[in-house]
């Protein structure tokens, strides 16, 4: 796997920083390129937090935020005070439940599915010539016994609840959902989906989100969105 | 594996309904027992949600609502009328961002680790005897590199936090972060944590939550909490 998600997590967060119009800066850390931590997180963020992770927000108050959702609902809430990308109050199906289930069920359910059919592409690649037919095999097989139907399943339920909106939580503007979405279909395009014209509203979606001046502005000030694998 | 995981993951949400002392139906699905579907939910799941997964709620009302955490949060919102399970609203540390940075870490980065680890000792496991050493061999090598490496950093960061405390945002009860950390710690229990004397502060939390009545009254109600794996 080389260069493979080049801080892509963090990307989400500065298409965020950009629809707010805020100001801040970026400190890149690039990964390690070479060596038996290749392609791991630096040294060098750990001086800011213990789990040395990317992203971190670092508050003008000097609070440390990790993970993206936490550091998403922060700088709404702060930010975003005409409510422009919050969720409607008054509706009541698209509601903070609502919200929550969409919020983990990405996190929760759909991204672990994607990363074991990673984990299985990555090994069999990865093996000896002499077993990698064999682990191919095995990948296969449970690819079509198990995680090939599951995320279809799940993508069809995406799909489905997307109907006749434009963003997850039916507003005008991206919420907290879509800029979390956004990585978890772009990995699933990556490892899992073969053909993205099945889910016509998903991918519809996911058109509108990339031509939003600030997606595009944010590719420009980020170190490289790149979600090719290279195995 | 057989038998893994028997409805664990609902076992927190009936612990929950047990602390917020309402009156609920539990409606329960066995796990398919034989046959190529073995240990997945049964198709009767689907009548109520089109993803077939446990556990559900059904409000009064008629909604469905999937994944746990937003079961948990519609529960504490809708029936917890005193603020006994919610966070204190004067902590300004231990706030909503806090609690969604925790959140999140359990799902999107603790768990995966443990997942991914989970994957390899299955696959070792159940593999034909002649690659077992290859794949044994795969798998040590990926966990001394980087995966017991990542879940000891993520327990020790866990740990540090819940010095001084009882539950993880600092509350007399346990709030939505514990109900749902007793899955993910119990599950990194039996697949990744070889020495729990490591994380006394932790053990601490687990013993108290596992003391509490509500949660033995819980145990009585489920059908079965069994986090042994046999593969």
């Amino acid at each position: 796997m080389t260069d493979a998600f080049q801080n892509s997590q963090s990307q989400v967060i500065l298409w965020l920083l950009e629809e707010l119009d805020i100001e801040y800066n970026v400190n890149f850390f690039e990964r390690i390129t070479s060596g038996t931590q290749k392609n791991r997180a630096p040294p060098s963020l750990k001086e800011t937090h213990p789990l040395g992770k990317s992203p971190q927000l670092i508050t003008p108050e000097g609070r440390v935020i990790i993970e993206r959702s936490a550091i998403a609902k922060y700088l709404i809430n702060k930010y975003d005070t005409t409510g422009k990308f919050k969720i409607n109050p008054t509706d009541s199906e698209n509601d903070a439940i609502k919200e929550e289930e969409l919020l983990s069920f990405g996190g929760n359910s759909l991204a672990p599915m994607i990363m074991i059919q990673m984990v299985f592409k990555y090994l069999t690649a990865g093996s000896p010539f002499f077993v990698r037919p064999l682990l191919g095999g095995i990948a296969s097989m449970v690819n079509k016994a198990f995680l090939g139907k599951e995320i279809d399943s799940m993508m069809q339920w995406l799909e489905d609840g997307m109907k006749g909106k434009t963003y997850f939580m039916n507003t005008e503007n991206p919420t907290l959902i879509d800029f979390m979405y956004m990585w978890y279909i772009d990995f699933a395009l990556v490892i899992s989906i073969s053909d993205f014209s099945k889910y016509p509203n998903i991918k519809s979606w996911h058109d509108k989100c990339k031509d939003r001046d600030a997606w595009k502005r944010s590719l420009e000030k980020g170190n490289g969105y790149n979600m090719n694998i290279e195995m």
